[in-house]
């Protein structure tokens, strides 16, 4: 059957294919959308992924996706460089500028620690960091990966391994959410927010 | 926070975010995902996009895709060319070959009337249908199309169209698909199972 379609949909359906959460079905859908384009617009689909894949690389400071030599928030002087964010994905360092409080700068590590999925140390940008906090200009580390399991081993894991170039290692607070109601909140939250509960 | 982050990688998650049912956050995964990957292999996503639009058009005869002068099935001369089997999408061609029992060819409309979604007569391939059936050589038109309410129009208005031309029009049959239990039969496929019993 896999050889029904022209070879040439069927090497486009494949690619799509390959993508995450993309399914065969959903996989032929795209590929027969992207056939019904007129040429122009989906050479320029072509087109954006080599412009992409070709000028957007990491910066060699933060680790952030940039096309410039290094990202605009390592590369601006309006921003604490003595206090570094370390966050799992690029996307993270969004969602924390959405805040408009932040005022340092990131450092992204490209996933989590995870022996499930065998993501050890050496897979993430784990020995740029070491390198930055080692060059003595930074004096808090703040972990801001997920509070799940595989966040929270790496926030530990990170905090162990920086502790001894005596910087600060902070853990962003876990509790309730701002507007949402305590019926509703989970044990584990409730638990962390009891734990963290500060005086008035 | 639309060029948060790099320009090129805004354009290529806008590209993806194009696509049908995938969403904004779906896209930003697929762009990071194609960015992760090797070069040679995002390379190869474009080559596979610009080689299928380039290579893949419409069979002269029975619109179905093909990269070859005519698709594999009009091309051969071991199908029985009087019969003609209109169907919705490309799909739809590879399901009816499965069941290995038919023996004519196919014409493939592109798509169904709809209203809704402003798809007219002249959206689809009918008159490249009615010019088949007005050469002569066609004896029965089977309509293939889905069945609810887009498909039985689109089977209606086309059986009004071909029959002037003396061609017999015919429609597959409904009812309890096989393997399955009556109890949980839904009332329209039992009213029409009903409606198309055979003497045993």
């Amino acid at each position: 059957m896999s050889s029904f379609f022209p070879a040439p949909l069927e090497d486009l359906i494949d690619k799509f294919a390959t993508l995450p959460g993309i399914g065969r079905k959903t996989a032929q859908r795209l590929a027969f959308h992207v056939l019904s384009l007129p040429q122009s617009e989906a050479e320029g689909f072509a087109a954006a992924i080599l412009n992409a894949v070709g000028s957007v690389h990491t910066c060699p400071v933060c680790q952030n996706l940039t096309d410039g030599e290094l990202c605009p928030i390592c590369a601006g002087d309006r921003r604490d460089k003595s206090t570094v964010c370390v966050v799992a994905e690029p996307r993270d360092v969004l969602s924390i500028e959405r805040s408009r409080e932040y005022a340092g700068v990131y450092h992204v590590l490209h996933g989590v620690l995870s022996p499930v999925n065998h993501v050890g140390p050496d897979d993430l940008r784990i020995s740029e960091l070491v390198a930055r906090v080692g060059a003595g200009d930074i004096r808090e580390v703040i972990m801001a990966t997920n509070p799940d399991t595989e966040g929270d081993a790496t926030a530990i894991y990170l905090s162990r391994l920086l502790k001894p170039f005596g910087v600060t290692v902070t853990r962003l607070a876990y509790g309730i959410p701002v507007g949402s109601n305590i019926e509703y909140a989970d044990d584990a939250t409730l638990l962390r927010a009891l734990e963290g509960r500060r005086e008035m």
